[in-house]
């Protein structure tokens, strides 16, 4: 993409609204927009982090045996009457009612209609076990919406939901999610540790938030050091016992403050392995058996013919808030630091004279040979000053800049800088796409959009 | 994918609800259920091709130099009123209170976001020529919403704007879009004729609904029978002067009732050529000049620096409405005839024996050869008996079949058959395998699902 045909409005100054490092980042570096408050417009760079996201744990999904459907976002309050969550919800429930009075509201989860639609579809217990799950647009009224997209009104979120036919299924479908996100957290870069925590409005006896550890966390959490350390599981085979694996990860202190308890956490961690910090819960697990299934009569027929009220758990991703989580993880003082699977463009190309034919020429050439090569390329093809292309690309934190120059094409070289070290050498741009095509992370969603 | 793992709830019956054949179809085969009146749930098949459509209009964005981004659902009503369409929308929009009283709605289309948004954003002449677009979900509260997807209440749209400082450069950009249109509904298999149309809500000078002939079309349309047999234009060079496209496609006469004059239309075309039919609206394209840019004020510096009022068009292709119009014009008695481009699997194939050690390691030797070779593969490994599975995968309308089972096998053989055709071939595995990868399309999207 050449920024010169692009929309990207970089905003020099911090604005004044933005109360925590990502929110700051994420408004000057053109990825979102305020539409009202806690509602925003995802910019065409930012729109892009968010795709990468998805895709990410789409793939991360599927590979974990989880079917994608679409739910729409406008419910029937009737469905959350059938639950008796309807009156619970209180105030954070966005109510609507249509032209002709009937009420709806924009759903803040969908225990109610997964279970209905499943209800209506499975017949027996060979259609088990199920994991289905969706990426829709979600809205909670909240009181005070703040930290730009980390506590939005309409957000966008991953949630999956479990069906099974006994409690030791469900558990076996909550320890497919629970292996699934730490891979899909820690191929964004980030490291997630599973905490227990408490089932608030969603509801159940199992509960897992993950955490990443963040100074601007919104809550106080405290593990095992050992945990922070602990790589996540690689070539999982989902269909196998999980069990030990989500042993090694639980069986380690990890708790919420809601859930600490504080001499237990003296007790079994030593004080050197304590840790004690602040973080941003980025993914939620519940298993809650029947909860809904019960009174919304969610029933197959088992082996023996009777009939089964099914067990099941529902598993969350924030999907709109991880841009902003991987920022508040991954900066510096002079921007953003994108880990390389989630960048909007793995490369950014500065054209220091713009205008100069050789230049020009130079650039248009390695423009066009990273994007053969299938790399997302953004190239500042822009007449700003280079001071002013230098501050934005550090800002926009793409993972590898390349600088191209007179000075340096007279001995026929190009400069290459990693972000996320400061790092820098020159090579010929023969050297740089060969470097560059090299470094492209096998990690990365399989590309959506095309330049 | 496996169909013993799948969320494919097939009826047997045709739903009574189902006043068209493509609504009929799409509840038969699984792929969207209704939620509540208009509003539907799409389950995993129907969302597999929600997304290759989606992936198809996008690819064809981006070609065009559209530029996307994604704007949020819910709306401040304080811009509909600045633009002065607050009231005169009607009982169609659905109209919100949040908690703290503000007025809010669930945005229909998106003239005032993006003119606001462009106008907080662009600065200078410089900033222009703009596209941008998104792909977001709509709601529409019709009083009699029917025919499912087709006119539905919430309705996943592509939504483009485009911002030029004069009117003839607002119509270059209305012609990316117009020949941008022909060439994706062409990638889907289907053959759209742009018909000038009334402007309706959105308002302004000049407007082409794109329309595809299908006898349960919603309105009547006339035009000459040359434009249904036009072939889209190929290569198309989207920077290059592209009036003369446009011109050879508006210069035959095709217009909707709303516009239609059958004094003209007697004159202009001879009457062999008179095509009187019935048609669906896929995409609809406006000129609107500065009905919006004028009320909100968006403008930018001009090259001699005083202040210019934006021109500007907007540019809808119905993404959730194309399935059930592909499948109004692809169908047949036994069910769906899917286009290889947006086929939801591109083969099924069939175990005509599941159990039988043989049959079943050939069906999975198979099935693994094929996933492997990239292609999207729905594999019948259930125990249903061979006639149900033959209607199944005839009702789902995979453009391939690959049929195995014991007496084929005894003589190294397995059965080939082409939905479109029915047409039938023995051969090996080795040769379908080899066959079925020579027929990839080369339209289809990249894939975004693993299975």
């Amino acid at each position: 993409m050449k920024l010169s045909r692009y929309f990207l409005p970089i905003l020099r100054d911090d604005p004044k609204e933005a109360e925590i490092v990502s929110h700051r980042l994420m408004l000057r570096a053109g990825m979102i927009r305020q539409a009202s408050a806690g509602i925003y417009v995802w910019l065409p760079f930012g729109f892009r982090v968010l795709k990468k996201i998805e895709q990410i744990v789409r793939e991360e999904q599927d590979r974990a045996g989880a079917i994608e459907l679409l739910m729409p976002t406008i419910q029937l309050a009737d469905i959350w009457r059938e639950s008796g969550r309807y009156d619970d919800y209180g105030q954070e429930m966005l109510r609507i009612e249509d032209r002709h009075g009937r009420d709806m509201l924009y759903g803040p989860t969908n225990e109610e209609q997964i279970t209905e639609l499943f209800r209506d579809s499975a017949k027996s217990y060979r259609d088990l076990p199920r994991i289905l799950y969706h990426i829709q647009w979600k809205f909670r009224d909240e009181v005070r919406p703040r930290f730009g997209v980390m506590r939005g009104r309409e957000f966008l979120m991953k949630d999956g939901y479990s069906f099974d036919l006994t409690a030791e299924d469900a558990r076996k479908s909550y320890n497919r999610m629970f292996v699934s996100y730490l891979r899909t957290f820690e191929r964004m870069g980030l490291t997630s540790i599973p905490m227990a925590a408490e089932t608030g409005p969603i509801g159940g006896d199992l509960s897992h938030e993950f955490i990443i550890l963040a100074d601007t966390g919104e809550s106080e959490v405290f593990c095992h050091r050992d945990l922070v350390e602990t790589p996540a599981p690689k070539d999982v085979d989902y269909d196998a016992d999980l069990s030990g694996i989500v042993e090694e990860w639980t069986s380690k202190y990890a708790a919420t403050s809601d859930m600490h308890d504080h001499a237990q956490f003296a007790r079994e961690v030593p004080e050197d392995k304590q840790v004690s910090a602040r973080g941003i819960e980025i993914g939620h697990i519940f298993y809650f058996g029947t909860k809904y299934s019960d009174p919304m009569r969610c029933r197959v027929q088992g082996p023996d013919g009777n009939l089964v009220t099914l067990h099941s758990g529902s598993y969350g991703i924030g999907v709109s808030r991880l841009p902003a989580a991987i920022i508040e993880a991954s900066h510096d003082d002079a921007g953003i630091v994108w880990p390389d699977t989630v960048a909007p463009f793995f490369v950014g190309l500065v054209n220091l004279k713009t205008g100069d034919a050789q230049t020009d020429a130079a650039c248009e050439d390695l423009y066009a040979k990273l994007r053969n090569a299938g790399l997302d390329v953004l190239y500042d093809d822009t007449d700003e000053r280079a001071g002013a292309k230098f501050a934005s690309m550090d800002l926009l934190g793409l993972p590898w800049q390349v600088i191209i120059g007179p000075k340096g094409l007279k001995s026929g070289e190009v400069e290459v800088k990693r972000r996320a070290t400061g790092e820098r050498s020159t090579m010929s741009p023969e050297e740089a796409l060969n470097m560059l095509v090299a470094q492209v992370p096998t990690g990365a969603p399989r590309p959506i959009q095309l330049d």
